[in-house]
């Protein structure tokens, strides 16, 4: 396999450290190809073991981590194909509408994940949630969810017609109360980290908002995300 | 004055971008030296009204932003002296142990400002609060709290004894639930994002976990900072 820096039309992408490498070959480890390594890499035995269990080939290239990888301290390197998921039916979705970065794509997974959270949909223009920065700033919690692209929010919409729709906007109908009751299943939606949901979302479902002083202009999309997976599940864990 | 690359032992630091630049001068104006703009921007009247409100120069320096600032399309850099403050006695902190990481301590203290929080103890070892990155990632909310190191956790409770000790840590006494129940005033207390808060803190107050799935390792700080901040305080705005 020719191994060269991550493009988005890629069938294949990496994982980079111990962590998220784990999280790959464990979770979807049929789609693992190789895994690499650093000569300075001190221990092996797990990353050995794990590999081992799942058949996939180990080896030590140090030019081929710094050739992939432009952070420091990176011992391993996991390679995988990429793979499409449906999203369940009977369980609450997090909707993601034309997510432009990212790192905050990846840590509202892995806090998705953290707060019991495994479906995630994306409406286009959206980022890559195979991109080796998405898959890192998720600390390889992407391998515990099913994702789907959609074009349109209303495609999405047609597929799930019994989810109980939820849109996070500062001009919303509804607070976010502590003990907000919701409908079930249900989705949560939120925009793009500069511009929010476009106006025509309140016409979809109940729009909320996360309560916030006025001294600033909004929360971080990363931050409003936790908040209210906490409030819909989190809290129940 | 000669302005150079922002180091720590500097008397001064730098905003970059427009909104950090103007809370800056909005809320801490008698801090203010200089601003400098490019010849790019579009619109000066805005700040351009604010400085001649501040009585601050403004003078037009493209070379100047190129060789402070390492991302693209900043057009606006203000210069300040740092300054100290004193932590208000009768309002909630924020105290963060030995953060690692200015853009999470950024996103931490916009998030405060957003959840009505005005008052942020760091204990040492612990990142720059005026580095450029650090006032970049908090969006300038930076400007509109009260900040103070301390050597020593012990010393912080020293100057606060009414204050209610919250730490939050993974193998904690109590959950937090969505109505939890505590006194005031109080402090909410944040470990470093890799390694937490030390095990001698479990003898400080009570301890708090956040109650998150078995399938993720912990939630990143910012998030559980976020969650917590938002039970304490954001949902009686």
């Amino acid at each position: 396999m020719d191994i060269k820096p991550y493009k988005k039309d890629f069938g294949h992408s990496y994982t980079f450290g111990a962590f998220p490498t784990i999280e790959m070959l464990e979770n979807k480890g049929k789609y693992a190809k190789e895994v690499i390594i650093s000569y300075k890499l001190k221990d092996r035995a797990t990353i050995d073991a794990v590999c081992q269990k799942q058949h996939i080939p180990v080896r030590e290239n140090q030019k081929l981590i710094d050739k992939l990888n432009d952070k420091e301290n990176v011992y391993i390197l996991g390679v995988f194909d990429k793979y499409t998921c449906e999203l369940a039916k009977d369980r609450p979705h997090i909707v993601l509408v034309n997510p432009g970065n990212m790192g905050n794509m990846g840590t509202i997974i892995r806090t998705a994940v953290g707060m019991g959270f495994k479906d995630i949909a994306i409406v286009r223009p959206g980022v890559d949630i195979f991109d080796p920065k998405t898959v890192r700033a998720s600390m390889g919690a992407l391998f515990r969810v099913n994702y789907k692209y959609y074009d349109d929010f209303e495609d999405y919409m047609h597929d799930f017609p019994e989810h109980q729709i939820y849109t996070f906007m500062l001009d919303a109908d509804e607070k976010l109360e502590p003990l907000f009751k919701h409908g079930e299943p249900y989705s949560l939606v939120f925009g793009n980290e500069s511009s929010g949901l476009p106006e025509k979302f309140h016409d979809y479902g109940t729009s909320i908002i996360i309560p916030q002083s006025t001294e600033v202009d909004s929360l971080n999309i990363t931050i409003a995300a936790a908040v209210a997976m906490y409030v819909f599940n989190g809290n129940r864990l």
